[in-house]
């Protein structure tokens, strides 16, 4: 088994993680959070989604959000755009790179951005164009990279088409979307092995749910084809409120700690990072599906009883 | 990535699964899920344990319960034994397999059946004479195989010197046992192969706790050092309550799923094992900790809203 020394995590735990919660977090409870993982030197986060705050309650505050944590240039701050007037917003707050998400498929596509797929990658011209024009790191998630809750599986062959589409482009990362855990490990390592062997050197990452348990066992076989770039999510809540289904993003303490276990330098300190989760679980005041947080590390020792 | 076509599941539900558990399941409700896995084609099944009643009430029933099942002869049906007296037992009802429990950790073992892992190594010379005698296949299970809450991670070498020791005897399998989730895949895959390689025709297997998340992610880890039985719980119940911090073992539901969908051989109905699991959480009254049994499975279809 050759896995990379190194893997970079894009924490979407405020983006992704807080669409499906009922508890709204306010700005300033976001940036406490947001305050935690710098601590932990999380060095990617996807700190909200300018969509219509109708559609998306949870992200309404992600501009006065990000007035908060602007400042910052040693993270990488990635707003989901769905679209160009999203991207305009996040232009007019400064944002300076941006996640537009489409999915491959069709039917899923129309669910979540009332667009079929090819013309999201129609619509992808001009917010290429503005974004660099606003010198605007461009990345790009394709949801339902695996499979579609309406649709199936998604083909292997249409995944490389859209992927050869999109390099085209003046983008930076193209991201695999799991959106509600069906992927298989198998099924992981296959897409981005040919993805890998057909485009050596551009920047690709994966993003999975833990909907079925696969999170860890799919950045594994992910790992095992040369990924190294993973979304993940604090605690492992989220889900696409569109996409029925779906529940948690893999979740980030368990990734770091399986990575660091197995010797895989994540850069982040998993201590701090727990400390954030805690501090999510409290004001969403619910139990988090991340399973670190409640068993301890592995490292954990217990006194011998006598 | 190369992995076996067929996998061996042998479930521990009714045995390493119940063992913790508050509600003490009757022998008849034993048997309503036996017949449940019956029906969905289980070919291993550890059924009970031969270990003191005060120790383990949960187990009490063990003997009534075999004597409810054990005219089925087309399913191994292995019972835990600590020691001779639990052989005797259990060669007392007929019994034709027996797993023999001891752990790699002396501190842990000293707990669990009071004796040093030295000592048990002893006794099982006696254990093994007792079994040859009697027409009963020995299984053995190397407890904290990996990591042993007391202390610490399991030195690879250790494993395989008692390996060696082991294999002087006549028994039919060993069983590598992550008592209390704290193998990770890299560690798993490393042992794995070496055992392999070094005695390539003997039967092993792995047994994963998914105390922090890396139940599936260990088993994928095993099949890539070819690895091909595997431990499970119905609903990923379980634990040892001799080992603090110890909780579920990995799913049989999710463990089932995900091999099926990488097009893995488990001989397995995927359905009916869900349904043996919606009886077990009836009986115990609680959520149960298995993912497919509640998102369904991957090739669940959604309508499309309107």
């Amino acid at each position: 088994m050759r896995l990379s020394e190194e893997v970079t995590i894009n924490e979407v735990g405020l983006r992704d993680g807080l669409q499906l919660e009922s508890t709204v977090l306010s700005a300033s409870q976001k940036a406490v959070i947001y305050t935690h993982l710098k601590k932990a030197n999380v060095q990617e986060i996807e700190f909200g989604s300018f969509v219509h705050p109708k559609l998306v309650p949870q992200m309404a505050n992600t501009g006065e959000f990000f007035e908060k944590i602007k400042g910052d240039t040693d993270v990488i701050l990635t707003a989901l755009i769905p679209n160009l007037r999203g991207l305009e917003r996040a232009n007019e707050y400064g944002v300076n790179a941006a996640n537009f998400v489409f999915s491959a498929s069709n039917t899923h596509n129309l669910q979540n951005v009332r667009q079929t797929t090819e013309q999201s990658l129609e619509s992808l011209k001009i917010i290429v164009q503005y974004a660099s024009a606003h010198q605007i790191d461009l990345h790009i998630s394709i949801a339902t990279s695996f499979g579609c809750p309406f649709e199936g599986t998604a083909p292997q062959e249409n995944i490389m088409k859209i992927t050869e589409q999109l390099l085209n482009y003046n983008i930076k990362r193209i991201t695999y979307a799991d959106t509600t855990g069906m992927a298989n490990p198998m099924q992981v390592n296959r897409l981005m092995k040919e993805i890998k062997q057909e485009w050596k050197n551009f920047e690709f990452g994966c993003h999975f749910h833990n909907t079925r348990g696969m999170g860890l066992v799919n950045i594994l076989a992910a790992m095992e084809a040369n990924i190294a770039i993973f979304d993940s999510s604090l605690g492992g809540i989220g889900g696409c409120p569109f996409a029925p289904g779906a529940t948690g993003n893999v979740c980030s303490e368990d990734v770091v700690h399986m990575l660091e276990e197995m010797g895989v330098r994540t850069g982040v300190d998993l201590d701090e990072l727990l400390q954030a989760s805690l501090q999510l679980k409290e004001f969403l005041g619910h139990e988090l599906p991340g399973q670190v947080m409640k068993a301890g590390k592995s490292t954990r020792r217990y006194p011998v009883p006598n």
